[in-house]
């Protein structure tokens, strides 16, 4: 089936509209028409070939809702007109340890991305989002239960919600738990919605001045500016847990010095450039931790758009259309949104 | 009590004797006749004031056995003539979260340091066991259930055997963990024995080829030469816990990648220049953490030494006169030493 997507042909090539071909659904293949798609700074990443490995022709996008068209003849759990999504994976080995355990963001073989993945498909490599229509396994397939309003907002979830949402979990963030959020952008603006309806006390960290309202708006019960020694230092060994969303580099030490005893200090990014080395007496002397979390396993992205669904929680969007993304890189690249752009995949 | 001890009076001078003051006992003290002390790297950072804050007269040594000479009217834990032990550290606030928990090593004060720590006795700053007697608070105080030809041996548990234990025992290494030890030294080859006691699988790494038998000798199932990458790659992915003794600067990486999902690399030493900058994508593709780890508490360093009691651990040593010390000293700076000096104070 020829689909209409966007993408760029090489790394110094802008997105444009192209038609790529995607799979007849298989027995345990669903299809979807997707609504919309969720812009990541990491498609900007990859599609400009900043890390290593990207192939061309480059298709982005891996925040993706939309509605099931077809369903192959073993697909049990979702039926033609079922509100969907794909976040960053599209399969694994489903044998390992980590499969076993629902972690498949963890494969021992390696996930497969839903763009830039390795696949029997044409051209030998996955595409993603930024298109009309996608065939995946029904083992990544999420279901989404928010109302159909709300649908270009949930896009964000898939990828930005869970990165967040999968590390308060496993570091047990709840009631009385007093949890910092470092970064309050597409990753951050996620983690204190997140936190705060986790019940934690969320302390927002920006170093814009400009935004401490809009922190508060979004459910920070402090919001610290952390270019400002003095706020900082009244936080001093006072966090249960502070998720750090910032991938530029930065000083590590300012924030894992306000973990309490026993406190972690989870990166979500890879710096381009390394962070400063961390000051080790600062984990010595009270026990801390410097720890890292990538996204969510299937089970717990379900877990979590049902917890968003229940609790009304979507990510803050900006709608554009798929003739500019260019554009929105651009404004990404200089902090200019709030939080995610969103492609109406209409527009392709 | 003037009491004979060992100590430098300025940090560019020799280790030699001096006379100090000891208090004499109140309702809640001990007072101990100082059998035996081990020599501590810490030790040498300090009296030669590698480490900012050293007052002098310095008298270091925190790694101290001896037999109680006489005891306040309150204490009720110990009478004369038992066999003690006193470890890094000679009081703490008791009053905070850390100090209710029996983790007075985190106490939000400060714990008090047994040497070149504040006290209202003379000189205005603690002196350490490199002397005749001492006299200690009761909770800081630990009972000695090994064999009185042990004693000399049993010294280093109180510092190197109580830094080693505490971490594994807080990432609960036992049957069927895999578990690394990074430095073949006075903590690393406690590291092994009590590891191996655990009934963990124990894998030591040293940079000397020729410690391979004696690192198999102290209960190593596996030794690797952290400088043979082949060796290395062997063990990628595979502990669940790594306990890296090295103070001085070295890559983290090379361990942290050895590690599994969810495994942790604790540090237990400060580095004088810092550690190259981690990989953080090393921590974020397996949720791995880098985390410290800081000597033990009272009661675990009581557990500590019944459980090497009841195993029969005690360190490897080799006794010094303490007229010896700045040469023990310089041959500890050498690694030329398996693996901790002892004075026998009975020289002093």
């Amino acid at each position: 089936m020829t689909t209409k997507a966007y993408g760029a042909h090489a790394a110094d090539q802008p997105i444009v509209a192209i038609g790529i071909e995607r799979r007849a659904p298989g027995p345990r293949d669903v299809q979807i028409e997707i609504a919309y798609c969720g812009i990541c700074h990491s498609d900007l990443h990859t599609v400009r070939s900043e890390w290593a490995g990207t192939r061309y022709p480059c298709v982005p996008g891996h925040e993706i809702v939309g509605q099931v068209s077809a369903v192959g003849a073993e697909v049990s759990g979702f039926k033609v007109g079922d509100t969907v999504g794909v976040g960053c994976m599209v399969g694994s080995c489903q044998h390992c340890a980590a499969c076993d355990e629902g972690l498949e963001q963890y494969c021992e073989k390696g996930f497969i991305g839903t763009y830039n993945g390795p696949t029997a498909d044409a051209p030998g490599h996955t595409l993603g989002g930024y298109s009309q229509r996608i065939v995946v396994d029904e083992g990544f397939v999420l279901r989404i239960r928010h109302a159909q309003d709300q649908l270009p907002a949930v896009a964000p979830l898939l990828c930005a919600g869970i990165t967040t949402y999968s590390p308060l979990r496993h570091w047990n963030v709840g009631p009385g738990s007093k949890v910092g959020i470092v970064g309050i952008g597409g990753l951050g603006h996620m983690g204190v919605k997140l936190a705060h309806a986790m019940g934690a006390h969320v302390v927002a960290f920006t170093t814009s001045e400009n935004k401490r309202q809009d922190a508060r708006d979004l459910g920070a019960d402090e919001v610290v500016v952390s270019r400002n020694p003095a706020e900082m230092k009244a936080h001093a060994g006072s966090f249960d847990f502070i998720l750090n969303t910032v991938a530029a580099s930065h000083s590590l030490d300012a924030f894992t010095s306000l973990l309490k005893r026993d406190g972690t200090l989870v990166l979500v990014g890879v710096p381009e450039h390394p962070h400063p080395t961390p000051n080790i007496g600062n984990l010595i002397f009270k026990r801390r931790a410097i720890a890292g979390s990538l996204i969510g396993g299937i089970a717990e992205t379900q877990e979590m758009l049902d917890f968003c669904a229940e609790k009304g929680i979507v990510s803050d969007i900006e709608m554009v259309r798929a003739d500019a993304i260019d554009a929105a890189y651009e404004r990404m690249l200089k902090g200019d949104v709030k939080y995610r752009f969103v492609i109406d995949c209409a527009t392709i």
